[in-house]
């Protein structure tokens, strides 16, 4: 990895890094769903996007789109797209990074035609911040924001439709938001957002899939008693059945491949350290990309919960409160993505997305691939998040492979650039 | 247990339920130290110990003292007695219980002289609610309430030195509370408030130890992290860590005899379903009637803390709040009054007490007992605590076995009752 250019990686990353200066709160990067500093980054990204002599437009939704035509009219259509508002406090590269990156392919194409047009797509909203609902720039882009998205209001009681007219919008251009019927595949550039290339030490994953997630809520009924007076034979302490049954929530996730499965909320009554515990409520997040292995974790964490309940005469309880199903990414173009890293010179690793991205939208929809960005130390969502210059280097010279790779594919003269 | 005669139970059962309705909130039994329904009770106290022939006086801290003479002057002097105070919405049991039947025991005598006299004391203060301080009545009477404890404030500003002349009574005459230096032995009943005699369906315990505690604070340091992107080999999981810990303190607990531990509370940060915890913090209770075990399972606990935590790279701290001795009861009183059980036909479980009780701070100074009667349903502090009649019946009578017992001790004249 020594030796590695990274001139055009550096640029990108200055103008994250310039991007992040607009926000809502000084001091901090906080850039929600059409506030008024995304005007400033609509500009910059379109004066960036018609320089590498692109065709602009923001549509009904605020995504910031701009084509790349192909060598001839009537061509199928490749979007690369990614995300511009962020979490309250955030950081500097998640979802700007994947726009950024598209532009860039853009201007390294230095006018070049392709069988193909691209169409690099900046969301307006992933995060889910402002509206407490994600993913609102691909919903519109696929065509499934309805009228429940479009009534909800924000903390100030502006609607979704509101905050579009407030932007200089007109959501009854929404339909216009719609992907071209011409578009074949779609690309995302991500941060990781979690540890697993940094302790590999690569730079690329290629995500097969966005794991699909269960959320739920188990209670565990024992009896309040005195601390001092109740032997250990007369328990029913709901902690040690809450306690034992974490315990095994983290063996059974630890020996199943691919499976993550967190217990992240206890609560404890009475809670007084001189009182047994009487009632525990405890959460669980489990997600894997296979819906059956999650489903059948799910099963046997029930029955963990229940077996070592009944030993202690302590009554337990669950209810699921979100299942999310897993999202497989397009086998064919996550393949060709893999090649192209390696082609490159940056050999990859497959993976899965623990997270949800806007490529989870658009899957369903188009053949979708998503390339996943080192994230050193792990850190998003985070004012110190980061990311390499040499994997942006990386991902960069992946993508242009990936194109080469795309048009070589679309049985068009050869004429790819690598 | 069938045919055992209850009248004279039922009639002390009768004078504590009446004795609870002297309470500072309606509907409920609280009757905190020198608040005014305590005037009622040493009002009803007072004329049951003058019925019974007893000489009265409330000393300076409020206790209720009523002394039965001897049968020579300057003879030695069995003291009675346990607590008149209660917890917020208490049973009509706990310490009363132990008054009452001391009461009843001189009503038994019928005017008989014993070679000893009995002084029966209802204690102003054991629960430490009003001033956040335990055994106010029992240090009084030992001579071991300092300045500190006078200056105590309660929650309105009044403190200890301000209630007691409130009440009518003179902190200047405090020495005079102190107990006879004639004072030879201590008895005091109680109701057990924990399970362990109706589990194996006894009505008597003897208690040979009051178990010392020691309280500790646990705090388990990982690193939060998203619970979908952090694979579970990379985690810090500092809930995980905790849980294993909680399960090998129940586990240490259940293996080691007369040893109770608790993990009451736990608190999780950040506290989120889809977060792995950053830190937890949990208490630990740990009791034994025998400082050496409890100190070794300390160890061996603060072990099981590191060890779970380390192969987690979870960084663990721990405080001791608390650091109780145990307190060994007089073991030749103690066998006396389970040889008196036995006689009077009342077969008794030597036992420890988990909790504390005013012989605590009696048996340093003077040889001293416990009988405890069985708790229907372990229930303590709670509305439904409540006494069986034919429990009551037979601590009387193992009292009154006990006397005869003492009688012959003392190398007087056979007189005993029994």
């Amino acid at each position: 990895m020594t030796g590695i250019k990274t001139d055009r990686a550096e640029r990108i990353i200055v103008l994250c890094r310039e991007i992040a200066t607009h926000t809502e709160i000084a001091g901090e990067i906080t850039r929600r769903f059409l506030t008024p500093p995304m005007h400033d980054v609509h500009r910059l990204i379109r004066d960036r996007m018609i320089a590498a002599g692109m065709t602009v437009r923001v549509d009904a939704i605020g995504n910031m789109r701009g084509l790349w035509p192909a060598a001839a009219a009537k061509s199928p259509r490749l979007i690369i797209g990614s995300h511009l508002d962020t979490v309250p406090n955030a950081g500097a590269f998640d979802g700007i990074l994947g726009v950024v990156l598209g532009i860039a392919v853009i201007e390294e194409l230095q006018g070049k035609r392709l069988p193909f047009s691209i169409e690099v797509i900046g969301f307006s909203e992933e995060e889910g911040v402002r509206f407490n609902k994600p993913f609102l720039g691909s919903l519109a882009a696929v065509g499934n924001l309805d009228a429940e998205a479009l009534a909800r209001k924000d903390r100030d009681g502006v609607s979704v439709a509101e905050a579009i007219r407030a932007y200089g919008l007109d959501p009854a251009q929404l339909p216009a938001a719609v992907l071209s019927d011409e578009s074949f595949a779609y690309l995302e550039f991500h941060i990781e957002q979690g540890p697993i290339l940094e302790s590999e030490e690569q730079s690329l994953g290629v995500v097969e899939a966005l794991v699909g997630q269960t959320r739920m809520q188990f209670v565990f009924d024992g009896q309040a008693n005195h601390a001092g007076t109740t032997p250990m034979h007369l328990r029913r302490d709901a902690m040690a059945a809450a306690a034992e049954w974490i315990a095994a929530v983290e063996d059974y996730a630890s020996s199943h491949r691919g499976l993550v499965a967190t217990v992240g909320k206890v609560e404890v009554y009475p809670g007084a350290g001189n009182v047994i515990a009487g009632r525990v409520t405890a959460s669980l997040d489990i997600r894997h990309a296979e819906d059956s292995a999650r489903n059948t974790a799910v099963a046997a964490l029930m029955d963990a919960a229940k077996r070592v309940s009944a030993k202690r005469n302590v009554q337990v309880t669950f209810a699921t409160q979100l299942e999310q199903q897993a999202v497989p990414l397009d086998p064919s173009l996550t393949d060709t993505l893999y090649i192209a890293a390696a082609q490159a010179g940056f050999p990859s690793r497959r993976m899965t997305s623990g997270a949800g991205h806007d490529a989870m939208i658009l899957a369903p929809k188009i053949p979708s691939s998503m390339l996943f960005l080192r994230s050193p130390r792990g850190l998003s969502h985070h004012p110190d998040e980061s990311v390499l210059p040499q994997d942006v280097e990386a991902a960069l010279a992946t993508a242009l492979e990936f194109l080469t790779l795309l048009g070589d594919d679309k049985s068009k003269p050869k004429d790819g650039h690598a």
